[in-house]
């Protein structure tokens, strides 16, 4: 799958974002491909806002509105719970295909499992790619992960949702503008539609998470991150539904190094009341003991999401938070990566 | 598929062991449905040993031999690594197939998917059943685990395969014995062949790990347990291959108590050189602090396995354990399960 994803990076993509293209949640891989892939997004269709534009791009009613953009994929752009294919989508896809177009999902719904869409494609000529569908020959892991050269970085959480794929970008990209050979390593549909290769570690079979984990450390390796690893987090350890995932990808990548991310002000998990969110000491804690005494992993910054908070408050809360943990802390989409990649390259130093 | 398997409680099993009825390891499906199970296992297939008997059942070469012990099933009682059915053993099913008893398997490879063994069970009228398909509807916790009536306990561990299935078979049938609604609930393929229902949860998609575990809860209680539920604990926080299915299975059965279960003397994982074994009450610490927020856990009693320990040697690890973490210690399988039972109720009134 990760070579037939990356040979077709260059692309020109339709994203099928209808309902959704204002919707920060569940359109979060729209957004993620607009804003760090490396394809041109020369259109997204959404029909009950044709006419405006997201961030330069036209937003249109239908397939046939994109024709005069030359697009050659149409991606799913949306996320929605449960990872559904509504048939209003399918129909929008299936007008895709009739065009030419290629299709690439990350929904659990798996486009090359169904009928009317495979019956298409083959008679169109197009691909029908599934990001989320896990390799077949996935096992435990070897102990490889703990043999690759780069300083491993992974991007834990308090919570699901809170921008650990952004955060792991952003670190990523200063990385490379500083020289380093850095690589980001997804491990999610929005990740895997960004960077054009990875596994999405939560459709694996439950005893393969670390195996799948593993795998994508080596990957990593060899498409060149001698010295820094960027590892997707995924939920969190607090998490009551995701945080198996989040501990088999956690132990699988071994990481030497983690970036905390929270929302500043979140004290409960979103969608599970009654589960609170300790305080950043504690969680940082947490997170150090679980790593594996094979390779200890050490807490090196802190990423805040201030995205409710107007700029003072957010300043005031990166400060706050570094008081309560000693570490560096920044929203390094607001203000910029580079006092979070100077903290790892510090601890990375020790 | 509860429903399906709980329904044929009764039965009269023929076990397929071939080439590994002696072998402790992979042979623990065998000696667990022998030890703790409901039905009567009246022979078990093993051609190297034919002729000699298993605590009292015949150990015969083929199904042809089962024949005057009116079997009605046939399981598979091997558990070898990766799960996959080897060609032997698949032509030994399709004997049973033909002689007409039903077959049941907890490999990863099912048998329902054999088109073989599909046609040739459609032909004699026999049902194949895969302990391992993980229901299809399954979701993330909907929080109804923490609203169950009784005190969940849930056996971890140092490894995997040191027990964790046997104490809780073990202390669920002391605390029936006294008289508790107690119920032990399988998470595994052995456990769920000896009690007839249960989800394999290190088989379903990593997302819905914390949800099956729910889902079994909540059936645990349906089943009669409103005293004690027994959770069957899988893999260890500490394990670089399963620890995502460990923390998943733990916060999705939300227990109030844990049993520590380890291998006296064990200081390493199990066919993962370098990866270290902390000292029990460093391990006790780390299970207590991963419990959630919304319920957290505390380790009880610890439950040592002394297999490799003469009596005396045994009874000084026993001492041992409990003076380093001023816990109950035993090993229920050795010496009794009335001391752990002990400490769990008293741990319960508290």
């Amino acid at each position: 799958m990760s070579d037939a994803l990356s040979a077709a990076a260059g692309r020109r993509l339709v994203i099928l974002a209808e309902g959704h293209s204002n919707d920060p949640h569940h359109g979060k891989t729209m957004r993620g491909v607009v804003d760090y892939g490396q394809d041109t997004v020369v259109a997204v269709i959404d029909s009950a806002r044709a006419g405006e534009l997201h961030k330069g791009i036209p937003i249109v009613a239908a397939v046939a509105d994109t024709t005069g953009f030359a697009p050659d994929t149409i991606l799913v752009g949306v996320a929605p719970t449960g990872g559904k294919l509504p048939q209003r989508w399918k129909e929008i896809l299936a007008d895709g295909i009739r065009a030419g177009l290629h299709v690439e999902s990350g929904l659990h719904d798996f486009v090359s499992d169904d009928p009317l869409l495979v019956e298409l494609a083959a008679a169109h000529g197009v691909r029908l790619t599934d990001l989320r569908r896990p390799p077949r020959d996935l096992d435990v892991p070897t102990g490889a992960n703990l043999r690759v050269p780069a300083t491993i970085v992974h991007t834990v959480g308090t919570d699901c949702a809170i921008g650990k794929m952004t955060v792991s970008l952003e670190l990523d990209r200063d990385a490379r503008a500083r020289g380093l050979a850095s690589v980001f390593v997804p491990t999610g549909q929005t990740g895997i539609a960004i960077a054009g290769w990875g596994i999405g570690v939560d459709a694996v079979v439950a005893d393969y998470i670390a195996g799948a984990a593993e795998r994508l450390v080596i990957e990593g390796d060899a498409r060149g991150g001698k010295d820094l690893l960027w590892i997707e987090g995924q939920g969190s350890l607090l998490h009551p539904g995701y945080s198996g995932v989040t501990l088999g990808l956690f132990h699988g990548s071994m990481p030497h190094l983690l970036v905390l991310c929270h929302i500043a002000g979140a004290t409960e998990i979103e969608g599970f009341p009654g589960h609170a969110i300790p305080p950043l000491a504690e969680v940082i804690e947490l997170y150090e003991r679980a790593s594996l005494p094979a390779r200890k992993a050490k807490v090196c910054a802190v990423a805040l999401n201030t995205r409710f908070l107007d700029e003072a408050g957010a300043r005031a809360a990166i400060a706050a938070a570094e008081a309560e943990t000693g570490l560096g802390a920044d929203d390094p989409v607001r203000f910029g990566p580079q006092r979070l990649v100077d903290a790892v390259l510090a601890a990375r130093g020790c």
